[in-house]
Parts: C-alpha cells; sequence; structure tokens
C-alpha cells in the first residue's frame, strides 16, 4: 500500500486533529468513563461536537463504546490497545504542556487582551 | 496566576489546536523556511489558513517571521527557542504515526470507501 501521508505527524493528525480528540483520547487513558463523565472532563465542548469526534474515534478503532443494555441508558467509553498506544504517544506533548502551564497560560491572557488581533502588534525581529 | 488549563494536554493544544499548526512547527523544526518551500511541505492548506496559522503562532511566541525587506518579497519563517520546545514534544507523536503508517493508511482507505459513516457499520464490542 503506498503511503498517503507526508510525515508520521501527518498521518497521526488524521486519526487525532479533531478539536477535542486528543483531550478524549488522554482522558480515557485513565480508564473507562461513562458518557456524562467525559463529557465534564474535557470541559467546554458541546454535546453534538463531542458525540461525532468520538463517533469517529470508534469507527478509526481508536475509542470502544459499551451500550450495557439497561435502563436507563448505562453506555460507557474506554480506548482499544490501538488508542491506548497513541496515548503513550501523547504524554510527552502532555508534560511540555504541564511544564509550560504558566507561559501558555500568559499567552491565554495576552490574546484575551487583543494584542495580537492587529498586525501592527507583531514585531519582527 | 491560577492555571486555566485542565491538563497539560489541554494547554499545549490551546497553541497548537489549529489544523496545521503542528504540521507548521514539525516542518520548521528541521530549519528556517520560505513561504513557499513551508507551503509545500505542510501540503494541502490554502494559503489563506496557512497565513493566518503562521500569525497566530508568530503571536503566541512560537514561530519566528524575518521578512529581509527585499524587492522582489523575501521572507522566512523559524522556531523560537520555545517553538523549538515544543517541535521536541512532538516528536514521540511523529515517531508513533510513522510506526503506525500503515494501519492509518488502513483507516483512511476505509473512510474513503465510507464504511464508517452508517451507525449500523458500527460493531459494538
Amino acid at each position: 500500500m503506498t503511503n498517503p501521508f507526508t510525515c508520521g505527524l501527518d498521518a497521526v493528525l488524521f486519526v487525532i486533529g479533531g478539536k477535542w480528540k486528543p483531550l478524549i483520547v488522554f482522558h480515557l487513558a485513565r480508564g473507562t468513563l461513562r458518557y456524562g463523565e467525559l463529557r465534564r472532563a474535557v470541559g467546554r465542548a458541546s454535546d453534538k461536537v463531542l458525540i461525532q469526534q468520538l463517533k469517529e474515534l470508534q469507527a478509526d478503532g481508536i475509542v470502544r463504546r459499551v451500550d450495557h443494555g439497561e435502563v436507563p441508558p448505562k453506555v460507557d467509553y474506554s480506548l482499544t490497545p490501538f488508542g491506548i498506544s497513541l496515548a503513550r504517544a501523547l504524554e510527552q506533548l502532555c508534560e511540555w504542556g504541564t511544564r509550560h502551564a504558566d507561559d501558555l497560560a500568559a499567552i491565554l491572557a495576552r490574546r484575551e487582551t487583543g494584542e495580537e488581533t492587529g498586525p501592527s502588534a507583531v514585531v519582527e525581529a
């Protein structure tokens, strides 16, 4: 099979390029979660978007969805072995984010004050 | 400062969550590139989107843009030290993508044949 990707990162972004997908994989790496738990863990996503991203991760063999067939419905999500290996590959990035949380919070604060919105605010080196 | 992020990965996605940002950082990690070179390396992005993402990465202190003030224009892009450390944190994910390129190409092929589009195609474990 010809490899359709330009590099390994291009390939991985193809499955976790969605806005909430890395976070879904990250949270499920800690263990099986019911939908409501996952939603709270991920935070700001809407139900519609979160459910769509879960469906895609499921179709791509990364997430497993189990419907226990109970009333009221009990549905939970976990990672497949392929998903677990992907979660491990995200660890280094996650550690970088933790290490630089203060820098990143400062960037967020700067964005919120709108400093970067005008091109004139960008000073060339 | 209160940390506004739910976890390290949430924080890092805040700066590289854009569709092409991880690939931009990855390609610039190999060295300074002129705009046209970067565009070819990234591949499928439109100019409009690529330029917008470069502006955001620049505003966030990850990418440095140098306009040499020449005619015709000579503008090149490189990583700041902060960007270089981020690029290193992406390496593990990139390696995972390279190692699983065949699996990922198979997922892409399955998507293209539309196997995953109907819910009926999803078999619960």
